[in-house]
């Protein structure tokens, strides 16, 4: 496969271009190409420019509302809900945050709940964002069903990934950023795409099989890791991302890559704390003591090192795609 | 194994009189038997009558104080602290959530931290209470050392549960509750004595090795369920439940099993909702629906609903325990 470098600056023109041409909004393009570039540059391609297509596909058909203008509430003093409009989620996502950061300051603690939002995109950005200013940040999303209730075989819940940013004393914040699928489907498309097999744990066929043919695991469901307690755990991030916010669930949710059919309209879960109320000062000499822990052992590590190293990488090489999604992309600006 | 069983009021009577001969104030030994009776008859026999022993040991040597009385604060609009004074976690944890169960009302949302605190015990029935009050609950919790970080070989966090309830519509609150261990280290503990070998995955020996030898697991550390997924969760709940209340870390505490050492003083967090501001009135709909589409799937289940059979059942016809074990509490009564 070769591949094609582009500066920062020349992708994230090229996600502006593309998705302003489809109808999106000036502001709007900016920020989701903005996000897609900052998704790439840290090594997470599945969240990065191989959306673009997709998006403006999205934007096109109204599927997402290029132009929406997401609507915030603060219903309760700690309650902050916000109305995604069927548009983006990162813009949401970041006025909802952004009214969380204020609030905060004065409750300790704040939950954010977003409705008829769209792809989250790189979890770990939005929390690594609240981090940045000294809050700590814990998310849980829903998406398209992908992943069967323990014993089922049929997929009702997205793999609903799960975030967490805490700010660190000199260094970069800490971030974990996680799905809660075994592993991404995009593994189990590439051994299909070769006719290779797929270790025994990852999928279940359509009848909830275990399976490790790549094709039957396509048309069947993603087990959760963790197996049965991943389970109710993704059971965990479906209600507290999609019932609390009203959102649609997994297996009611349109998809994140095509044109066609209604809004996704998934939902969102933030939980903003600030430590200084709970912890009178001693958070972050603690987290150090933690994470000096880890580091003192042999092989273990913090994690998210390796997105950093990615993303320093970046900002002085570029980013690097394959070719013809580059040539895709160069063809739709 | 001969059993003998007690009806909940006998082993109500007989708890409460152990642990106040031990030492602890009436009240307390009445809570804390309460708690234990309750995790026994939900078939949770790890956190139930098996523990008066120890608990009773440690009110002796004062490792757990038996008349502490928890100090609660409200630092913050939407924050609570409670300091459990190297107490049972049992009233510190009851005095916190209902101070959050107040100021939810207002706020929406409350984060309740504990610090200097012990043994959760069944935590699936602390959130089930807020349940009951119409509130969703999520916590987590962290104890002694049992989990190395990944890639390591010593252990840094407890086993670590987190434990989650929602109130439903005309039916008991859904409870999800599970520990971050793949396994609980008492099924290791069995297959040790009984000279077998354990699965592959369950363990690591003190070299941090995966082993299938049950006696070198014991010297070693637990896996995470989810393994590298669930290490870095573990990590999450190690951060909010002790980094935040500023309570020890896994590997700073003392065992919840001998009465020697300093107290484990280690932490708990929850998060209270009041999911009305949220949803507009919509999440017990919302929840009934996704319950639904889980039940309506041959095989998949409700998590949950084995414990409340095992409740209704011991409701009639008491608790079994080993004749062992309950010759051993009268001899303490």
């Amino acid at each position: 496969m070769t591949e094609t470098t582009l500066t920062l600056a020349d992708a994230q023109a090229l996600g502006e271009a593309i998705l302003s041409r489809a109808g999106a909004e000036a502001g709007v393009a900016r920020e989701v190409a903005a996000a897609l570039v900052a998704a790439e540059a840290d090594g997470q391609a599945g969240h990065g420019l191989s959306r673009l297509p997709s998006y403006a596909d999205q934007v096109m058909t109204g599927k997402v509302n290029g132009r929406a203008i997401p609507d915030v509430t603060v219903p309760a003093a700690a309650a902050v809900r916000v109305d995604a409009r069927s548009g983006f989620a990162y813009p949401a996502i970041r006025i909802g945050l952004a009214k969380a950061a204020e609030v905060v300051r004065a409750t300790g603690a704040v939950v954010v709940s977003i409705t008829n939002t769209h792809h989250t995109g790189a979890v770990g950005h939005h929390v690594e964002g609240l981090a940045r200013r000294g809050l700590i940040g814990l998310t849980m999303n829903n998406g398209p069903a992908g992943i069967a209730p323990w014993g089922g075989r049929r997929a009702l819940y997205g793999t609903n990934p799960i975030a967490f940013a805490a700010p660190r004393r000199g260094a970069e914040p800490l971030v974990v950023d996680l799905s809660m699928s075994k592993v991404a489907r995009g593994k189990i498309n590439v051994a299909a795409q070769k006719g290779e097999a797929i270790p025994a744990g990852w999928a279940l066929d359509a009848e909830g099989r275990p399976t490790t043919d790549a094709k039957a695991a396509l048309a069947g469901t993603m087990l959760p890791m963790g197996d049965a307690k991943g389970a109710a755990l993704v059971l965990v991030v479906e209600i507290l991302s999609a019932a609390l916010s009203g959102a649609r669930f997994g297996y009611e949710a349109s998809s994140f890559f095509t044109g066609e059919g209604e809004p996704p309209n998934v939902g969102q879960f933030f939980l903003v704390l600030d430590p200084g109320p709970f912890s009178a000062g001693h958070f972050a000499d603690r987290l150090e003591d933690l994470l000096g822990a880890i580091e003192a052992q042999d092989g273990a590590r913090i994690p998210g090192l390796r997105r950093l190293a990615a993303r320093r990488a970046a900002a002085e090489q570029g980013v690097s795609i394959p070719t013809s999604l580059y040539q895709q992309l160069q063809a739709r600006r």
